[in-house]
Parts: structure tokens; C-alpha cells; sequence
């Protein structure tokens, strides 16, 4: 943990009341500023050389991260399979190091970190080393160890994150996950120049949604009080929502201290229903997608049961969910691709919020540091 | 889900004040049983046959399941790596179906079920098929859908589960799989025929050792005191523990409605330490194995913030870990490969006395069915 001056700090705050603030309101920029490393906005197409690999020759991605980096890894995952067909192993670096591993050697080995210093990141990435694999690393700082000893160093441009609960290193890794799920697409012959296309132009606008999304912090404050005085809360979604659902408990965890949990909304009938009362906060992340039906009976469910619904939707599922929801909170209407990196801002305002109403000290929360660089 | 009728239900439950206690209790006799289907206990090896799959032709595992039996497929990942150096792709069901996988010809499909009716591993189950890919189950129903549908059928052999919570299908999904991880061990040259005898020796020690577990019932109606009255609380492990730890909060969560969750320890710093005060009760497994030092020093981590841990762990562990726990729970030693089972057996009377406490239905807990047939 680099530790940030005094007069530096206050200074970089600039207008925003916490440096989170500040890394929340900043994301278009830095999400532009990242993809622009990838993708060539004029002509649309992904730059010569920014992903120095060819994934016609990688039998299977194998991506180990910690926290908020595992989440990223976890919306990846769906997109390497939907874009490229390509198999995704998935783990939290503490387990993925100490696992009897074979790393055979026609798999890539991923490792997402915002510092490049995570100790259980950097000693998986060590384990894949001399195991023999290939290596790469999605990292936000440059000059970090991660980026020094990995093959590959696929970077997020998100610059200087100082809040410790992470928001813009998040989704600058989404905005970088999803070139390289476009370019393995293009790798493999499963997306056509005209799909990649369309996938390109997607991310492109992402920075503009994202700026609608951070907007809606007016009604997201309504929301916060709803959910500051829980002791608990839940989150569900399916496919990249469960992923962004993981990510938005852990925040409301991490900032206000409140015990979120999230889990994949099929899963919500072997366990976690039994939860479920009148004080329960339920907070389900909803886009009109292809399971947009299946997660609505989820949340009929949880209706039934008395639980109080926060639907994360855009205008087409909001007007499907209608009462059944107590607060709907309404994204811009975006491409099914980039809906995980857009629904990801009013979770992060959510747990803002929250904090704040619960007076927690948003941008140092009690027991964390920025960077796990010790085990 | 099967009706039971009310006079055999009675008749059933024997000396027993819920079908859940007597489940527990049962896990000594049906796991013996189980493990006699696939083990022939006078020669210490496994039956011919018990097993029809041949590792040695397989690339991959795949496995999906739904809750409880989630966990007892998280657990055999370890194992499956650790004896057979067997890859494990591993998914909730209800995420399974819906991903667009590619259901590789090399690898062989397992879904794990009591039932062999839930409704998203039966549907992955048949996407698996659709996929082309051998299938295999290991259910608890022989009459099932699964079991009718699956090429390979590995039977649990835990007689019925009337509990909503599953407990004895648990251990015996567990029995079952030790014994498929053995075989691949022995398929695949990874195991030497001392090993593998080593292994199921071990296993064949198995019914003894959970008997003595279970003769912990007394210790743990303390620990369950300190625990009822929490709202929330964090169960964590490394490794196989790590699964133990998962469904350990489950059973929690389901029976006395304690918001619990889990994590890899290794995790705790990158969250879910922002939890941590003088109220959060921590439940930390943590046998004296080649993780435990790692854990041990995750529970000093907790123990600085004033939080309040229960470790579970045998008498090594319990010397080395000391005052840092405020309560101990001390297992018979043994093998590592089989602590996972019977580290599994305090947790489950922990829930039940926790539920006992707090006078919730233990063998109907709200808002949940035995069997998860419809979506």
C-alpha cells in the first residue's frame, strides 16, 4: 500500500466530498481512456499489437484474481465463452495457488490486479510461471511486479485508485476483459467482422452510458436509505448479472458494513430463501436479456415471501417488473455486452450512499488496505 | 418433492425429535453402506465395476449441482486434482444451462443430485447430452429422471432424506465421490496401488470416525449458545475446508436463518473483514493440515479486530491455535483426504442446535422445499 501525502490527497479530491466520489464520477473518462488503448474509435476496429496474443492457439483461459479483480475475471468468463467459445477456469488466487494443478501448456494463464502487487495474485502467477504456462496480466499499475514478470501485460489505464473499495480499477478491467473476449472472438472464427464490429461499437459507447448511469445518483440516494439501516441484504442475478451482483454485494459489504451477499437468483431456492422477510433488502440485478424471465420469477418469489425488492433494470424490465419491486432503478437501454460494465455504477452509488447515511468512513473502511500485497 | 404421509413420518423419526437429528445420526451406518457399494471392505479395494468410467480416456470433469450438492462437487474438485490430477470445471446448475459452453467429446458430464429431480441439474444434465457428452450422476433416488436419463449412475446409498436440510445425502454424496476420485487416481497412474489403498483404507475408517464427530453434540449445544442470537456471521477455509465452510453456512443459513456466508480464507482481506467487530461470530475450519498455518494466521487477522472465532480442528490444531479462538471444537484425528466429511458433521449439529435455539422448523424452514423440481 503506497501510502497517499496529506496534501497531495485533499489536493487530488478536487469538487468530491470522498476520493471515491471523485473514481466513481471519473469513470467515463478512464474507461475511454482505456479503451482507447485497445480499440482504434476511427475506424472501429481493435489497434495492431494492443493484444499481443493469439487465441487460436489457447485450448482454455485460466484467470485467477482476488476480490473486486475475481468479480472482473467472473463477467470475463461469460464473455469468452458467448464471444469465442473459449473454456474459462475461474478462481480466487488464494485457492488457485495451494490447488494440484496440471497447467497444461496449451492454456493461457490470466491474473487481474488493479496494484500488480496482490500476494496471492502474484504467487499464482509464480505457480503458473513454473508450471510452465504462458502468462498474462490485466494490470492498472505499470510498473508493478505483476506487470514486470507477466509475458503478456495487458494494461487498464484507470490512473491512481485511492479509495480502498474499488470502483474505476474495476471497470476499466471489464472495458479491457471485454477487447481481449472480442479479439479471441476474432481469434477463433466465431465472431464475424461485422459481429466484432458491432461488439467494438458497443464498448465505444460505453463511456457515454456510463456517464447516463452515473446520473442516476439522485434516485440511487432514495434507494441507500431503503437499504442503510439492513443488517443484511442480498443480491442476485444470473449469468454476467450474478457476476456484477457478487461485485455490488461486496461493495455494500466493504463500505457500510452491512452483511451483502449475492447469488446466482437460480441458487436462491436451495438456501438462501429461507432469509428472505419483511426487513430483507433484496437487490436483483435485471436487464431485459434472454434471463430476464427466469430471474423475474426469482423476484416474484422473494415477493411472495414478503422480501423487499430493489430491481436494477433498464425501461423494457422495468415495465415488465412493475410492482412487484419496491425500488426500481433504471439504466439507459445498452447492448446485452456492455450491460454488466453500465449496471456496475448504482451498485457502486449504492454502497456510496449508504455509507454515508451509516456515517462509515467511506474511502478508508475499518479493517482494509487498498493493496493485499502480504498473504 | 414426495409427500410424506403423517403416520410413517411419526414412525419414522424414532427416538428422535426431528427427522434432522435422526439424519445426523444416521450418517455412521449409511455412509458405511455407501462406501460397501463401491469398496469391498475385505480386500480394501474397490468393487469391479462399482465405478463404470474409465479416467484414463477423460480430459476434464465437469460437474454441476445445486446447492448442498454444489458443495459436495466443490469438494471433490480438490480431490480429483489432488489424487488423479483431474482437471474440474465446476458451476451452480441454474448457471450450467444457460452458459454457452462447448461440451468438449474428451470430457465426461456429472451431475450430483439427492433427489435426481432438481430442475436445473436435470436441464444441464440433458444440455450435456444435447452437447454429445458422456454423462454420469451420483443421486440418491435410483427411480429418478436423472438416474434414468445419465449413461453412468453412482448411487448414494443414504436411504430417504426427510429433512429439508440436506445432511446424510451430504456425507454420502462425499463417500461417493472419494471413491470416484480414488478410482481416477488409480485410471490415470497418478495413484500407486499403495496409495490407493492408503486412500481407501482411510475411507473404510470413514463411519467410525463421523460416530465419534457426532459424539460432539454436547460441545457444540454450547458453541450454538453463542452463535443463535447473531444476525449474521462468516464461516471460513482453505481448500477442502473452504467447501466444509460453505456448506456449513448453508446449513446455518437454511435452519436458523443467520444471515452466514462463506469465503476462502485467503479472501477475508479483500472484503469481508469489513464485517469483523465484537459481535460477528467466525467459523473457522481448520485442520491441522498443509494449509493450516495460512489459516491460522486469517484467524489472528479476525481475533485483532475483536471478532469472535470458533475454530474446528483436531488436537494439533487446537494446541497451536490456543487463545486465539474463544470456542474449539476438537475432531478425531484423521486422514486428511476424508476430514472434509467429518469435518462436515459439527457444522450440521451446530445449525440444528442454533434452529433449536432460536425456535425455527428445523425439518420444514421457511420458505424452502426438499426438492427444487420446477425452476
Amino acid at each position: 500500500a503506497v501510502p497517499v501525502p496529506m496534501q497531495v490527497s485533499l489536493a487530488e479530491k478536487g469538487n468530491y466530498r470522498h476520493f471515491m466520489a471523485k473514481e466513481i464520477h471519473e469513470q467515463p473518462e478512464v474507461i475511454a481512456r482505456t479503451l482507447s488503448h485497445y480499440i482504434d474509435v476511427g475506424s472501429g476496429t481493435l489497434r495492431d499489437g494492443a493484444v499481443p496474443i493469439d487465441f487460436s492457439q489457447i485450448r482454455r483461459l485460466s484467470i485467477a484474481a482476488c476480490g473486486t479483480a475475481y468479480y472482473a475475471g467472473l463477467v470475463s468468463r461469460y464473455w469468452f465463452e458467448r464471444l469465442a467459445r473459449l473454456p474459462v477456469d475461474l478462481d480466487v488466487a488464494s485457492e488457485y495457488r495451494y490447488r494440484a494443478q496440471a497447467f497444461p501448456a496449451d492454456e493461457l494463464a490470466l491474473f487481474i490486479s488493479q496494484s500488480g502487487e496482490t500476494a496471492d495474485t502474484l504467487a499464482g502467477l509464480r505457480a503458473a510461471k513454473a508450471g510452465g504456462q504462458q502468462l498474462a496480466t490485466v494490470v492498472n499499475v505499470p510498473t508493478s511486479t505483476m506487470a514486470r514478470e507477466a509475458d503478456i501485460v495487458l494494461p487498464t489505464l484507470a490512473g491512481p485508485e485511492i479509495g480502498v473499495a474499488s470502483t474505476k480499477a474495476f471497470t476499466c478491467q471489464l472495458a479491457t476483459l471485454a477487447c481481449l473476449a472480442v479479439k479471441a472472438g476474432i481469434d477463433r472464427g466465431t465472431l464475424s467482422p461485422l459481429d466484432a464490429e458491432g461488439f467494438l461499437s458497443a464498448l465505444v459507447e460505453l463511456p457515454r452510458l456510463v456517464a447516463e448511469a452515473v446520473t442516476l445518483e439522485h434516485s440511487i440516494e432514495r434507494v441507500a436509505k431503503l437499504v442503510a439501516p439492513a443488517s443484511s441484504a442480498l443480491f442476485l442475478g444470473r449469468g454476467t448479472s450474478f457476476a456484477v451482483a457478487m461485485e455490488g454485494a461486496l461493495k455494500l459489504k466493504e463500505l457500510s458494513y452491512i452483511h451483502a451477499e449475492a447469488y446466482a437468483a437460480g441458487e436462491l431456492k436451495h438456501g438462501p430463501i429461507a432469509l428472505v422477510d419483511e426487513e430483507l433488502p433484496v437487490i436483483v440485478i435485471a436487464p431485459f436479456d434472454d434471463l430476464f424471465a427466469k430471474t423475474v420469477s426469482n423476484m416474484q418469489e422473494v415477493h411472495a415471501r414478503g422480501g423487499r425488492i430493489i430491481a436494477v433494470t433498464d425501461a423494457r424490465g422495468a415495465h415488465a417488473i412493475g410492482d412487484t419491486a419496491e425500488e426500481l432503478i433504471v439504466l439507459p437501454d445498452v447492448p446485452a455486452f456492455v450491460a454488466p460494465v453500465v449496471a456496475t455504477i448504482p451498485l457502486q452509488l449504492l454502497a456510496y450512499h449508504a455509507a454515508i447515511i451509516n456515517g462509515t468512513d467511506v474511502d478508508q473502511p475499518r479493517n482494509l488496505a487498498k493493496s493485499v500485497t502480504v498473504e
